[in-house]
């Protein structure tokens, strides 16, 4: 193919506008960045360059580089896609934020903290707690994804049932275009009712419209009195999410409300040693964060209702730590060092059972083990199917039996990416979830920021 | 001026368009929905035609017309906007929803309801309530405002200190474009992460982009205990924000935190009988979702380190009925029967005093007396400036003090629009608030979606 520019030309213009970062163009580290274990491999190739920013100038350095040679740019945060939502591929500009890692600001006066993309969430959350506050947002990469990343994605967790995703504690933006300009958008204000909201625009946009490089968030209060947590067993799922839903109703506001299915539990019983299988065959981990007798009075009567066995309901801080860590433990003692891939639909409350019922179908039906766990509170399920370490490909059967759970989704109203977003593994699906119509605006919006189709091409947008 | 259509032609084909609700064209009716009391008057001209839409099919039909005439739409829901967002002008359609009013549903089993535009958002609190659920945004205007201009503005309230505006609380939309297309985004789950977020774009779209026709919302939950509400008075307004920061950061989640000045607490002894100013010259109305101690004890605690008097903490009903009376009752006090126009800023915490202040600063230096009340625990401001009846031009005098007060809330990092949107009376202040490059992409927004620019013009985007 004749190009204009060989490579070095190229890498050489790159290199001088990378002023505070580095530029790593050696094998080993772009095969390390450009591959999701598990979710991708080499077949896309090599990217040409993986810049680690270390400035704003540098970031609109990149885009230069970028637009002069209309390279793609992968922009990546801390690198945790679950959906391939940041792989680099053949010629293409890997831009990652993970140096940009300072937290500029805490203020307690304002309720806020600002943090440049990098910072890693529980970093956050940390710093924050130090000032007797603390950052919601916990997806399971508490520990090493970056607020950039979870900006972009729209990252939930387990307390998005109390406290809302990301998108409702983002307040205000920076973000380098693809023209290279740096707006600010949003501010720190608790309320905002002045523009069009750019800032919840770029929230979930998973790299494409433009570079994040400052974000203001929400910091809560910790709330007063002492959390109390508990745990129950149910006969099937259908029970479990009858409570749930009713628990979500009854005016105790849980922070967590975590289901996991007879697989999932059998999983852990083989991990922690334990003996929870015996018990039933839906476990649910629930937490308030207060002692109000009120409350813990309405949890036991409602567990008690739809005929949870083996409740138990503790205020003892270690006994907590241990069922917080069951729940944490979820996700190894599943993999067991497996190939995996972790599903993520978000249903409406009342076709949680259904929708788990229907995993469960499928999973008999094409002699598949589906683990199914999730986010119950908020409807959001996350079936994950293993397969053997040795097989590098993902078997069709595991495709296929995806293909069903994201029509069933979609037929019970629910959306196929509650809090994992789409990337590369789900873009396919954009007309079937958002419908022709939608999805052709979504196209329209890129094009007007993106008009070279530059940033994070093939990804969320197809 | 030769036109290729004579009105009657026009109104002909518009009422050919329209099966299901009413097309008005008598000169009491146009006048009536033209001009907002205070805001507007008639030099902006009459509107062509008032349609009060009966369902979707019409709203597409008056997009037809539109669009072949190339005549302006004013969408409007119940016309209560304080920023003239909805007024008509000559030649135009003005596109009511108010008759699309059917609470469409109320899912308890979802905790979601579904509305058209033009249900009243207490009407739709209070059948949520009858389920055991509550609908959390509570405008000034919520006995009389519609859900779907409150969508459209994006409208906060006094507990959005607890439950967040309009915004936190809508899932889903369904959208009459300029070219007629129903499209249908978001949706009803809790949790969504997969395409761009173009229902928070519509949030507080001010119905420049499409009109929405549909609104599912989220439903909260009672909280289990009782209400605590009080009262404390404080010598200043900057002891009374110091008490509001440190409130906002105490653990014990206001749902309501409203500060009053002296000018206000003045009015209302006139107009209740009561001798508040004699205590002080800063009022604070507070309220917790609860009476757990720790709380109670917490908030005597603040009140007391920030130096409050008389401060009344009270369970009982109808004390408390009393204090929410009080408040409601404040804007009828100021007002008095005269000329008014309140503004609408929101400042970072910290930034809540220095505002007030500079705000009273402008009464003085001006001659006016400005009214100075607010959500305190959101930072947003309220100031009222009242003139007599009699003289039906807002006076110079008070362009002048809104200018300032405008300059001085950019310059302290606010917002001149907290949760009022900004319709026809603050358009001018996009490129000042927004900057120069976001407000470009707003217009490049509004081309996209609207490329006739026939939805609402010369609001919100100039």
């Amino acid at each position: 193919m004749f190009r204009a520019f060989s490579d070095e030309q190229i890498l050489d213009f790159l290199r001088a506008q990378v002023r505070d970062g580095q530029v790593f163009t050696d094998t080993k580290t772009l095969k390390a960045q450009s591959f999701s274990p598990h979710l991708s491999d080499d077949s896309s190739g090599l990217a040409l360059a993986y810049i680690e920013a270390g400035s704003t100038a540098d970031i609109q350095g990149v885009m230069k580089a970028a637009r002069k040679f209309h390279i793609s740019v992968i922009p990546q945060d801390q690198f945790t896609s679950t959906v391939a939502g940041a792989d680099g591929f053949e010629g293409s500009f890997i831009l990652s934020t993970k140096r940009m890692n300072q937290i500029v600001e805490i203020s307690r006066a304002d309720s806020v903290a600002v943090v440049q993309p990098g910072v890693v969430n529980g970093d956050l959350d940390e710093a924050a707690r130090k000032e007797g506050l603390f950052y919601a947002p916990d997806p399971g990469s508490k520990p090493f994804s970056g607020i950039g990343g979870n900006v972009a994605t729209n990252a939930g967790g387990m307390s998005t049932v109390k406290y809302g995703a990301t998108r409702d504690n983002v307040l205000g933006l920076k973000v380098v275009l693809a023209d290279g300009r740096e707006i600010k958008i949003g501010g720190r204000t608790l309320k905002q009712a002045f523009g069009y909201d750019l800032t919840q625009l770029f929230v979930g946009s998973e790299g494409t419209l433009g570079i994040i490089t400052e974000i203001t968030v929400k910091l809560m209060p910790i709330p007063i009195g002492e959390p109390t947590m508990g745990v129950a067993f149910f006969d099937n799922m259908t029970k479990l999410a009858e409570a749930v839903a009713e628990i979500r109703i009854s005016g105790v506001y849980p922070t967590m409300l975590e289901a996991l299915d007879s697989n999932t539990i059998t999983a852990l019983d083989r991990y922690e040693g334990t003996h929870f299988s015996e018990n039933s065959d839906a476990m649910l981990i629930f937490k308030v964060d207060n002692r109000i007798p009120e409350v813990v009075n309405k949890l036991e009567e409602l567990m008690d209702k739809h005929g949870a066995a083996n409740v138990k309901i503790t205020t003892d801080t270690k006994e907590q730590a241990g069922l917080e860590k069951l729940r944490r433990d979820m996700l190894p003692a599943v993999f067991a060092g497996q190939n995996h891939i972790m599903e993520d639909m978000a249903m409406p409350l009342s076709k949680l059972a259904p929708m788990m019922d229907y995993i469960h179908d499928i999973g008999e039906r094409l002699n598949l083990k589906i683990y199914v766990a999730g986010h119950a509170g908020d409807g959001n399920v996350h079936p994950t199917i293993v397969w053997p370490k040795e097989q590098t490909e993902t078997p069709q059967v595991v495709i296929e039996a995806l293909q069903f759970m994201f029509h069933k989704t979609l037929d019970l109203g629910g959306t196929i990416s509650g809090e994992h977003a789409v990337g590369m593994l789900k873009n396919q699906w954009n007309n079937e979830e958002l419908g022709e119509d939608v999805d052709q605006i979504q196209h329209q919006i890129k094009a007007l920021f993106d008009p070279m189709n530059l940033l994070n091409p093939k990804r969320k947008i197809n």
